[in-house]
């Protein structure tokens, strides 16, 4: 089920806002040992659904909001009035917000049906969504395996059916991880695009929301309900309109990266890879090869900034009871409480300086390809959670720092595993990059 | 002399290039103990001032640079071709550069005469210039008091009548403050407005460059020839043309800072304020009181920012060679390379938030009016450097790390010593502020 025909199939009355919620359902008890959820609320779900099979009867199709009927699920550190939010934390674990975040009242007055708070890393510093106060949250497509986190359970929810979009959140790839991993479209918008406000930070100045969906177009429309400027989210960015640029196909040159900072990813990824710019090919788009050796270097400063804001965010916590953190989110903490700020204000040059080198490097690119996530999803009892947020992070994190629109694509599957592979637009050029990723979506749906 | 009317002069062909700068080299030999310059370039700048005499005769005054014939002083931290770039420190004491600075082309090409390099804090970082390296930068109103730094030679230069404009940095007010103890005007534009390619940094995201000259007409002329994106500086920001607001005088509202955070300045200097805003009524602007309370969460912010950037660029020399530096930068570098990431990101976090409100502190009000510096001219051999760092910043440094654009214009004087008012716009309105700044200036000389 897309959105995009759900929306049209409610408005020609062919479908029921309850039939939707009830196939979701379905989905959801099917898979209930993935671990998707923190906290169901499809009590209220059924009501609402009822509710709006009633309001279509008498509806004027064409004046329904955009997400009308639509189920929707939410990362647990996003606020819900009345409705627990703990953020995949002990020190959360029975707090109910008193209002909404500023995204979910768009949802809601969208006509979103929200069914419950997904699974998340604790405090979403981390990527194997390994939660042990709330469970793992499990691959779909082989339950041995991690989800990727930290917006795991958003990711798991969507590919498994349970819902047709999820909000996650992405510090140093927490969207396009899990996406990647569980085979389904993840998009990071431009840093400020869409307001944090009621969303429980990890770090300041690399937090951003955006939609994890079953498709690319399904992505394009819940960002259109949920970006915005807000004036009371200090980190939030009026920008120009979300122009969707004229550029035919065939003038888009990517840069493909290259390199040793590339080439350590698993082979067969970076197969997958060439066989998808060979795609963009036979669209006619230019592809140049770009060493992004440099880019090691800003993702380690992604690194380092996520662990000293997030020790600084969580510095009482830390201090007053440090065992309430596992064991994995204790030790980053403790490594970004002993960072000096000389080393924290060496990374903010790196990122100042990586930003001005984007800003001429889309002057001669349009797009970046990248893979997603170097490696298929890593089994749940293997590597170490902080060995694997390295890991998973390597080729995500630069647009973080960066702020960089970022959307991973599905591709291709390893020991039936699902492939997401990366592209990265200039700043402010998210529906741009929308646009050609559902034309390239299209073209590699019709083969 | 103005530059805007030594500019008709020469166009007029009353006065040659070398007549202004004659009377501007007597000034210097008259005044030579107030050390303002670490180098002179009198040689070169006499050979300039000839070719450009010989140019005047055949020239079209029309088509003249906008600085032609105009001698103008440069901080010495700002890289010079083959002319000796010290820094005001040991470092730096025979660094010959090997190009100039963006904006030093750029006053190239406008035609300024460069008579030389002054004196500043050592690696400007300190405000009272008294250089142990290159001698102590006094004060033209009365010789035993301190200039002001960290561009004190800058602002002596101009406030003596040794060249009609000079170019000074501000990190925490480096610009405002000596021109506030001298008597001079000092601007500093909007943050990026104006390249800091070839500056030594003393803290890359808070440092400025922008002129210091005898009157505001001047600061704008000055800020014409050096302003604009330059596409090699990473913190150099594309501006929308700095348009000059229609608005009229009557229809200008006025925050004057008051509060403990204010009230803290000498009662004499808060007088003198009052007595501007009076001005200020009388050309039909609303004043409105505003308690500024919280500027001081920012200043603070603002001087942990500093040290610990200065820190992070100096850290090899602060490592290899500490007895090099004075003991009070020394000080203060070692309080920089001990601070936590932790303590920087939350600086970090008070800039954003900062920003932020006066994002919509500027929807309410034009201007803000602020005192420029507390206290005036402290005595050279007095406080210690780093207490008077503290002190002197007070009122300056929350527009450094908010990156405001921000002028001081002097307005009377306490026993013999000039003072500032400091004004204060949202960010980007540079040429608004000016324009405003020129209507006071020439009410209040009319008087």
């Amino acid at each position: 089920m897309f959105i995009y025909e759900i929306q049209k199939l409610i408005r020609k009355k062919e479908i029921k806002p309850s039939e939707v919620l009830e196939e979701c359902i379905k989905n959801i008890e099917a898979n209930a040992k993935l671990g998707a959820f923190i906290t169901l609320t499809l009590d209220s779900a059924v009501k609402q659904a009822k509710k709006q099979d009633e309001m279509l009867q008498t509806a004027d199709p064409e004046k329904l909001p955009p997400l009308f009927g639509i189920p929707i699920a939410l990362k647990d550190l996003i606020f819900t009035k009345g409705i627990r939010t703990t953020g995949g934390s002990l020190f959360w674990k029975d707090f109910i917000p008193h209002e909404d975040a500023f995204i979910v009242k768009k949802l809601r007055k969208a006509g979103a049906i929200f069914i419950g708070k997904t699974n998340m890393h604790e405090i979403a510093l981390g990527v194997t969504n390994n939660n042990p106060h709330f469970g793992p949250c499990l691959n779909p497509h082989d339950s041995s395996r991690i989800s990727g986190g930290s917006s795991g359970g958003s990711a798991v929810a969507v590919a498994s059916g349970m819902c047709l979009a999820a909000i996650g959140t992405d510090t140093g790839g927490s969207i396009r991880i899990p996406s990647a991993l569980c085979g389904v479209v993840g998009f990071k918008p431009t840093y400020g695009r869409v307001s944090l406000r009621g969303i429980m930070p990890l770090a300041w100045h690399l937090d951003h929301a955006g939609p994890i969906t079953k498709c690319v177009e399904d992505a394009r429309i819940v960002l259109k309900v949920i970006e915005g400027y807000d004036s009371k989210d200090p980190f939030s960015i009026r920008m120009r309109n979300s122009k969707i640029d004229g550029k035919k196909t065939t003038k888009i040159k990517v840069a493909k990266g290259v390199g040793d900072f590339v080439g350590k990813a698993d082979e067969r990824i970076l197969k997958l890879v060439d066989e998808f710019s060979k795609e963009l090919e036979k669209l006619d788009m230019k592809i140049e090869m770009e060493n992004t050796d440099w880019l090691k270097d800003v993702a380690a400063a992604n690194g380092l900034m996520t662990q000293v804001e997030a020790a600084a965010f969580h510095r009482n916590r830390l201090e007053e009871k440090p065992e309430w953190f596992s064991e994995d989110v204790r030790e980053r903490l403790i490594q970004g409480k002993s960072a000096s700020g000389v080393e924290y204000a060496l990374a903010r040059h790196t990122q100042s300086i990586a930003k001005h080198r984007f800003n001429e490097f889309f002057k001669a690119y349009d797009l970046l390809l990248l893979p997603t996530v170097p490696v298929i999803a890593p089994p749940l009892h293997g590597e170490g959670a902080v060995e694997l947020s390295r890991k998973l992070t390597r080729f995500t994190a630069s647009f973080d720092i960066t702020g960089l629109p970022a959307i991973t694509i599905p591709y291709g599957k390893i020991e039936g595993l699902p492939v997401g592979v990366q592209l990265v637009a200039a700043s402010g050029r998210d529906a741009f990059l929308l646009k050609i990723s559902r034309i390239i979506e299209q073209v590699l749906a019709n083969q």
